[in-house]
């Protein structure tokens, strides 16, 4: 008998919290012992799941919906009840064996960064903490000894298959792409296509935003970020090929020529099942994948002229310093603005690029990435260039401007 | 500064030997000894390699070739030379390291045995150790302390994302079949294929027995049989899927829904490095494998009317005992028929159906498999009953006692 598993989740209630609290769940008494729960603003979801896995702390960002979390936990005095971003650090900090990192955007920054310093292991769904924090992330990773274990599952794909005993014989990880709603389309019908249009995913059903990044292959621009800082690799090692069925999930290349690869059906359970048990193995209620029923699998190369979203992630990730962060505050405005149906489809990553290049010479952004301070400060002067930049145009000249 | 690897290549003039010797004279110097290599008739490639190789000891099987070896070694005294099958046993148990049994047939059981027995790495591509004397060699190698690495491509694959601490987590393995020459072809039209039509492989190029039961998927079938050994499962955890390209060469299924995978060129040279460098990686001269390039990847179940061999295979390994031998030599004996234009392509699993029957009921076949020699009694009778089958009926009336 080994003691249980002390598990916090941050990010509770979204999609991804909500899943590993089912596995864990599914598990075996005593296999795990959940400790800190919290949440932006769900307070009934939070209190719900704190009293079905007996959490001794929960934490909600939100102060308004603070009197509705003590309500729904009035009879249990054993859940200490901590309200703000502060009270979510510091639910983080509590000391747990694994925590999930799933609070989404800016916002999961200094949550994940606490769990981080526990020097335990962190499941993390969070892209900011690499994407715009990568080599802070990491060296604070490396100095509190904490095993960082990818959820997203073209990473957590490539961490499976990834022998870090075999490091020098590594030639390339590749991340797969669904390539999106419009993989196939035209770069004319691109520059007109409708919110309806971008949020239409063949794959995977996922919030708008990410949906819109996986329509313009940002998402996937900032998972090459993210695998750059990860699995401590130059860009031209990490490779991007756009397989519409979305069941290989990521490969690493071998120098003797074997191609190891994570297959499985487009299932989050999955990888979070995998970090859950991680260096074990669990069982997961997901689906059995059937090559025979899939019958088919297709590959190609991502086209960079319609989808210029990897190359930009790739000069911001050789950048270095404070590119990757304008980038992610850019496209966020961006995508914002295409929601709004204030720009087109293709101004998106054309903007991006804009803010690129206006944050070089911009007095007031930060010139270096140099404490997690500046993340928040690249942040948010990025966010104003962007806004800039998009109010100071109409859709037509935006859209006329990008096609020409 | 680590010791040379000390190994040794029992079958050296073959395809899978001369590339080990290959990558092992690509290696850095230092990095392996070659201690014994092996031949069954050609003495000039024997010495060639034993030469450029610095050798201590080379064996030959057949007596006829001595001379010619020893002409071609007289420079060479350090090198010494062993003649008949008991020199190659003995070359076989010269302290290595790591040896490759690469010696095709029965032949290569007492030899592969002898290198089991050193306790040490063993690379095998030499099906009939597993196939017919599975349980033996098997408690032999645990006995010894022999770590077996599978070199078949679908074996080696499924070896390398094969996590054995995750073993109560796999639900399944997946071996990988390129459907052979006749994946697409009718029932009529099999039963009428030429020598020729089932010796042109789409994907591999290989000998024309193994090609033959690429062809009938017997050599999926005995895979199948190999792959229960080596992996300890039974046969409904070890799965077959057609996939034509011979890119994915075999999967295991975990509980969480993962399944990991090898891709490669189909190339023996990637499972042989992987062998060789094991537990390590090293470089192999294998072209890199593009998934754009290769754009599709297709599955398939194995139809079981037209290719019986896969059910005729794990009816043997749920038998156990003696059926497997007794399939594995009524095949040899049936493939050469057909080689010989005695009997149609279909009539191949038939006649192996009824040997399998008649095998049972026979007196001077051996009950069970209770030690080696066995194995060669069960081989003789089985080919023997094979034989007297095949020899008793035309082609024509094989053929039409198969097709009704």
């Amino acid at each position: 008998m080994t003691a249980p598993r002390r598990i916090s989740v941050l990010g509770a209630t979204g999609s991804v919290g909500l899943a590993t609290l089912d596995l864990v769940a599914r598990a075996a008494p005593g296999t795990f012992d959940v400790v800190a729960l919290t949440a932006r603003t769900n307070a009934v979801e939070l209190a719900r799941q704190a009293i079905r896995h007996r959490a001794s702390h929960v934490a909600i960002a939100d102060p308004a919906a603070a009197p509705e979390l003590r309500e729904a936990l009035a009879g249990h005095p054993g859940i200490s009840i901590g309200v703000g971003e502060d009270a979510v650090c510091e639910a983080a900090a509590v000391p747990a064996d694994w925590t999930m990192a799933a609070i989404v955007g800016a916002a999961g920054l200094r949550p994940t960064l606490e769990a981080v310093r526990q020097g335990a292991a962190l499941a993390f769904a969070n892209k900011e903490c690499l994407v715009c924090a990568g080599p802070l992330f990491m060296q604070e990773a490396a100095r509190c000894g904490a095993t960082l274990l990818p959820v997203d599952s073209e990473h957590n794909a490539v961490f499976q298959v990834f022998n870090a005993a075999h490091r020098s014989a590594i030639r390339s990880i590749t991340l797969t792409a669904s390539g999106g709603p419009f993989r196939t389309w035209p770069l004319e019908r691109m520059a007109a296509a409708s919110r309806t249009d971008a949020l239409t995913h063949p794959t995977w059903s996922m919030g708008a935003k990410i949906t819109i990044d996986s329509a313009s292959m940002m998402n996937k621009g900032l998972e090459i970020i993210e695998a750059c800082w990860l699995f401590d690799l130059p860009p031209e090692q990490v490779e991007v090929v756009v397989h519409p069925q979305s069941i290989v999930h990521g490969l690493v290349e071998y120098a003797d020529g074997s191609l190891l690869a994570q297959l499985g059906s487009p299932d989050m359970r999955t990888p979070i099942a995998s970090a859950l048990a991680w260096p074990e193995r669990m069982e997961a209620p997901v689906e059995r994948l059937r090559l025979d029923q899939i019958a088919r699998l297709e590959f190609e190369a991502p086209d960079p002229v319609r989808f210029p979203a990897i190359r930009l992630a790739r000069d911001a990730i050789r950048a270095g310093g404070i590119a990757p962060a304008v980038l992610n505050a850019a496209n966020e405005i961006a995508v914002e603005a295409f929601l709004a149906g204030r720009i087109g489809f293709l101004d998106i990553t054309a903007s991006v690029e804009e803010v690129l290049a206006l944050a070089q010479a911009d007095a007031d952004m930060p010139r270096a990435l140099a404490a997690f301070e500046d993340v928040f400060a690249i942040d948010r002067r990025a966010r104003e260039l962007a806004r800039d930049l998009i109010g100071g145009l109409s859709v037509e000249t935006r859209s006329r401007n990008t096609m020409s």
